[in-house]
């Protein structure tokens, strides 16, 4: 027999496949330029030339059993060793090739880190709003997913509901900054804050919390200021990072867990991921692309366009009297919607060809999230029929 | 605190990876290539110069956007379409590209299809000889794995035994034909036989078993014999595939979970392994690895040196006396020791720099392996040291 568990998520419809659907079959219709789909987190800029060439080059030069054979099961030493640096260089770290896990994208990397520092049933503590695949991610691995209300104000941490949620049974807690689908980047006040709190806590219930912290948009961030690098704020941190969004690869699946080197066994926990692989079938990422994204760990595809286009929505957000937290990153912005039920509001919004995501399932309702990663030009075009929309549907707003 | 499961694996060190660590010291002080290294399963030939030649094209030529893009989370339809094809050309199937599931290689396979098709407590029965891997595959998965005694006489199905095991508490049935350790292939007869005693036995205990088919070495067979395709005689027969051996691509965990065509509610159960990727962190393998398989499908490395290696190595065993079944297919061999205990047979061996695995991790003690993935000259050179080292260890055998 088939098992159930499995079985029974078929009858759950994703609302953002929904929605990508909608768009897509609109798209044959009108055309898909005429579409404003702002439903998918899908990159919007091509991987850098750089990154190509390197990979044409290797694949002609480069003797082609050492090339394709099998990566050692925590990733390829050398590959590890040139991430380590690259951390090392830009946030100021002491990481060692060791300290470095490969993985398949920060889904594969989540998966991992969880896995290695929960039992079967102690709880992980994420804050609304959240990517909803997290509901999976730690419930599947056998722990269970608790989530802390949004703070709407400007989506920083929630500490009051925080503090009544973290009890004993929380054996980690997971954070997205800059965050999807906020935009958010938590300030260094916010991490010192946290910080703070898991070590008391930590302290207090005997055991170490541990801070896993889901990165992939690290390197998307505005106005010249760089996210607080969560690591720096807390030793038992597990980054989890992708290339899928700074090099435009989400495809290739490639990313990794970067466990702080201060943490205690944690050249051992990069080992124990090894040992959890076995059991999920992962087993390291493509090798070509392990070599690739470490010969380029520096790079990132041209990522202005993602600012560029918050600027446009955002301000004709204000424009039109929206109520909303100004993105620090990312390429999502997270208004609060025109009317209470905000699956009724982005419904409505389909009639003027805008595909926007209500936030219910991101543990945030009245919300919705634009994912800007599409081209300025239709960005542009796209604000026509928002203003339409907004005009029409909620004149005395 | 760290999950106790993962810590506790790493105090149990692999015998292979031992073997091999004493290979590569080993080589640093006499030259790797005096070293007689037949530990390891990394193919010796390289991809086809057709696969290299895909790929850079496709990453000159193609938008990288859509190169690079987010797969389908079940895999790219149009390659999942062509993988079809090639196995309804090859093994007169009926597959549609919805049959298909994209993995990272057949462990990534493995684990989907035994989720997919078990509940936690639910046995899983393989067969000794096994690859020592489908422990944590299993285990981990929530089911558990038993194994049915081996068949010494010629590494077929101990039916006798199986039977015995197969009760109703056995939700699937892992099959690795050709075989990893024993280089042998299922024949018709046997695969029948199977197949009819899982239909019975589906019948009696009212719920299907599955069959679960591993078979990364399908392509690499002998005497210019094919090996039965499992998925013929059985519809509820899931077939595990990784492209590692027959394109030598290990590094690169591309591989596909074909679900038989006449299988019920075959096109759900891919769609169920979608739902399990949420859950594993998996979310397919490398898109430019799945457009180059599926271009590539009905290709193989030139195959025929490790034809070549078997019959040297075979007719030597023979010469010196040696109990062995001769291989159908795979790289590897599997005599009996000359002594009951193997493991002291293996260390006996590392005397003559011959690396060896005892076969107890594969569950049939008082064998070895020799993976012969390696030159023939090389495997030329080591039949002299084999010679030696048996004839001043064993003279009276």
């Amino acid at each position: 027999m088939l098992a159930k568990k499995y079985k029974e998520m078929l009858t759950k419809k994703s609302v953002i496949r929904e929605l990508s659907e909608f768009a897509t079959a609109r798209g044959k219709e009108i055309g898909y330029e005429n579409v404003f789909d702002y439903s998918l987190g899908n990159p919007s800029i091509p991987v850098p030339q750089k990154v190509t060439d390197y990979l044409i080059r290797t694949l002609s030069e480069e003797n082609p059993m050492a090339l394709h054979g099998y990566s050692p099961s925590l990733g390829i030493p050398e590959a590890k060793e040139k991430l380590a640096e690259s951390l090392n260089r830009r946030f100021g770290m002491n990481y060692k090739g060791t300290h470095i896990f490969m993985t398949s994208g920060a889904a594969g990397a989540i998966a991992h880190a969880v896995r290695c520092v929960t039992e079967p049933g102690d709880e992980v503590l994420a804050f609304a709003p959240f990517f909803p695949e997290y509901i999976p991610y730690i419930n599947h691995s056998g722990a269970v997913l608790k989530t802390v209300a949004p703070q709407t104000k400007d989506f920083q941490i929630n500490f009051e509901e925080f503090e009544k949620m973290l009890t004993d049974k929380v054996a980690a807690v997971l954070i997205n900054t800059p965050n999807n689908p906020s935009g958010v980047a938590y300030s260094e006040e916010t991490l010192t804050k946290l910080a703070n709190l898991l070590e008391e806590k930590s302290k207090e219930f005997g055991h170490e919390i541990y801070l896993i912290s889901d990165e992939p948009y690290r390197e998307i961030t505005f106005d010249g200021v760089e996210s607080p690098y969560p690591s720096k704020f807390y030793k038992y941190t597990l980054s989890c990072y992708s290339f899928s969004k700074s090099l435009s690869l989400p495809g290739e699946r490639i990313g990794y867990v970067a466990v702080h080197p201060d943490c205690p066994e944690a050249e051992t926990m990069v080992v124990m991921m090894g040992q959890i692989s076995r059991g999920i079938g992962h087993n390291c990422p493509a090798s070509l692309f392990q070599l690739a994204v470490a010969e380029n760990a520096d790079l990132t595809a041209d990522l202005s366009v993602y600012e560029k286009n918050m600027n446009i929505i955002y301000d004709t957000l204000m424009e039109l009297g929206f109520t909303c937290v100004r993105p620090n990153g990312t390429f999502y912005i997270f208004p609060k919607a025109l009317e209470d039920d905000a699956v009724a509001f982005c419904k409505k919004a389909l009639k003027y060809d805008l595909v926007l995501v209500p936030a219910d399932s991101f543990g945030c309702p009245g919300y919705f999230r634009m994912a800007y990663c599409i081209d300025t030009e239709k960005v542009e075009r796209s604000m026509v029929a928002l203003k339409k929309f907004v005009e029409t549907e909620y004149p005395n707003r």
